[in-house]
């Protein structure tokens, strides 16, 4: 099992890298580890310029040698590079399974509906969390041995699923990185924004008539909420609940993902 | 004339509006402003419940006795009664000039495609802006007299315009609120947002197939940008070049509008 990993967004640091190697060596002795170097790029607020971006994610994903993609971390940066990289794959990149949440999802959500394996979870960055070594260890029993225990456990093996952070899913919204999520339930998550941020984002994604062909929400941990000045009156949940009840999008409830270290697995499409 | 005043969105203070009412007087003595008393209520982050807002602006809007309908201000929370405001719209509505932008944006949009008057421009709570007795003076005069010298000064009379703040016209697009621009001209400006976001939000315009058949793009003013933390290597004029430049569209220059005191009025539609 050899695990590619990239960073199409945010920049991303050698020590993490080691330190996520180690454990891993310790983990799961069977899979390597093996960072493109552009991960270790820095040009501005991205991990490399967009071409070395693109050119790395491309040559990992089209790399008959490797297994599987790990997004190193997130940030902001995968829809700048998204289309040159996107143009470039071949067979093998489709062939593989990648795991990320976040900004990673930008990418999760093209490479779903070109065919590929893709989930929403943990990312190397996630081991400088409290707790994080949970999170790195959660990703790669999935990633190496497909531990159901990695998965969310509230995932209905009647409908597909798909995960996004909600500012990511509005960005990728109504672009040529959208996939059809008719029929998915759809789990939510955020973090570091403002409840009306998350109200407006929820307002736009129940009102888009795509949005509305999902089988329901399930809404994840908002966490670190940046203050409402004036208070906002409502929490993440009953902003979610009304604009599903809105919408006449059926509410399913809470969901075991969000940006912490007890974030879980969910692979797109059918699990069951 | 008769100017009625409504506050679809944040909580407005009836100190400003004895200010504007004062002013007002002195600058266009033949106009009544008439502030609707919704403008003055307080329901956590709005001016009110959004059934109060949404009464509130379908009263003033469907009264035959107001010539034109002016927005207290912006913030957040239009988006949350406009579907209500809107399916209680009847003839005079249509018949009607509406002024306001950043959140207000939400409403023009949609009075817009209903073949209302609508135009972008300054709001009553401008006034407390350094400068903000010229913006009002600028609403007054468009609303009272069209006078030009109140217009952007870039209007082109060969095409249709509209203006929006960047994030209300992501927040709608996709959406039923949202028009139909192709062939318009779109002026843009935004306020208080991380580079990034900008960035990330003119991805999601700029992909989008609606906003590719604009005639082009013109950029006003970002201002009291949030410092990006790695810099982020360009300004918000670079980053709306680079993704007209990747998108197709016509990149129009640089836009008179922002929320600031010199924010000029752009009416929707041909201006010539």
């Amino acid at each position: 099992m050899r695990i590619g990993v990239v960073a199409p967004s945010s920049p991303f640091e050698r020590e993490t890298a080691a330190r996520v190697t180690a454990l891993a060596a310790k983990l799961q002795p069977s899979a390597e580890l093996v960072f493109h170097p552009q991960c270790f790029l820095s040009h501005n607020h991205f991990a490399g310029a967009d071409k070395s971006r693109a050119a790395g994610f491309a040559e990992f994903a089209n790399d008959p040698a490797l297994d599987a993609i790990w997004f190193a971390r997130g940030g902001y940066g995968a829809c700048r590079m998204a289309e040159a990289a996107l143009a470039r794959l071949e067979a093998p990149a489709i062939a593989k399974t990648y795991l990320g949440y976040s900004d990673a999802g930008t990418l999760l959500a093209p490479l779903y509906m070109r065919g590929a394996s893709v989930a929403h979870g943990p990312m190397c960055q996630d081991l400088v969390r409290e707790g994080g070594e949970a999170a790195i260890a959660r990703a790669l029993a999935w990633l190496v041995e497909r531990d159901l225990a990695a998965l969310e456990p509230g995932l209905d093996p009647a409908h597909p699923h798909a995960a996004f952070n909600v500012m990511v899913l509005c960005q990728i919204l109504g672009t040529p990185l959208m996939p059809d999520l008719g029929g998915h339930v759809l789990l939510l998550e955020e973090v570091s924004e403002h409840l009306y941020r998350i109200d407006r984002a929820l307002f736009t994604l129940t009102s888009n008539p795509a949005i509305r062909k999902v089988a329901g929400i399930r809404l994840g941990r908002c966490g670190d909420i940046i203050e409402n000045d004036p208070d906002f009156g409502m929490d993440a949940e009953a902003i979610a609940k009304e604009w599903c009840a809105r919408s006449g999008i059926a509410w399913l409830g809470a969901a075991d993902i969000g940006h912490d270290a007890a974030n879980k697995v969910v692979p797109f499409g059918m699990t069951g």
